[in-house]
């Protein structure tokens, strides 16, 4: 497992702060307090969960690459 | 096309400005000012942005799956 | 959240009628009959399940990104 | 590369007839008819059109990751 | 369901053999090492892993789209 | 932009040497051989790759979601 990445090609590196962490039986739910209002959820493995210790009020950055960003009008 | 869709299942859905779209051959980059200093940057296809008249200065909304989200920590 | 979304960039906007949710710890499958005898299935967060009221026997759009759609040949 | 896979394990594999490749730079579009009017958009590399060969009247199956899939409802 | 795929348009095809096979609620998580110490881990629906008779020892193929890809550098 | 991260939810971190960098109107592929006759094709930002500085000759990691991972058998 990489630890010690420095720089990421994802276009939206989103930095905040862990509001929660549901764990499901393969998948868990983070969701990431970006500010101004806008709170990030992620779906990432259990395994990730654990192995990046991620836990209410730490720290953490939601990673977007481009191409799955869609965009809508009203 | 659909075009008046109320709700969406994305958990991320992210309101902002538009910055600049740039065309390439086939695909756009949008730039989504979502406040707070963050932009969100989407590649989308050409006929999307002319189908939706995206251009700086409008307003649009950044959708984006919650298993598409990856979590970084320092 | 976003309730009046009207245009939305994915080229994929494939309209039918629920034929089943299945809800597991955190992801629910929902399948969607599209017409002309093909289903299609789309792996959603149980929040998205509640928050939208997806059961059934009702109307519901699946959305794919074109940049999420991979092409086979026999 | 692999030329002979038999099962695929995504939920979604939607069999048409290609009805336009457009190529870009490096990614083109191919839209392929599935059916009952619905017409699927796939964004892929231009390497992969040439190996393929796709081209407008081939028989194509678009393959879609029931993760990939959003629901959207009026 | 689509059996007898020949040729598929994702530029990342890697080869080997089942680690195991996590199942849970909905989904579930397949490990396939690709040779050279690399293990890939693939989130799939627990449908796909019974119809393809996924199970350890098995060989099996990691498909993955180009576009899905992020790159990152030390 | 996010420089420094240390850890990252991934569970696929695939270490190589950059093949080749083929720029696009907006899109890149950048091809990184992992090591054992394997290569990985990551189509990613022109932006990403100038700021990543990415060229043929250099370390790279291919990062991918294992929800993006699909599987395929003979």
């Amino acid at each position: 497992m990489e630890n010690r990445i420095m720089k990421i090609s994802a276009r939206n590196q989103l930095k905040g702060t862990i509001v929660d962490v549901v764990k499901g039986a393969t998948t868990s739910h983070v969701r990431i307090d970006i500010g101004g209002g806008a709170i990030v959820t992620a779906a990432i493995t259990n395994e990730a969960v654990e192995e990046l210790k991620l836990a209410k009020g730490k720290s953490a950055t939601a990673l977007i690459k481009a191409s799955d960003v869609l965009v809508a009008i009203d």
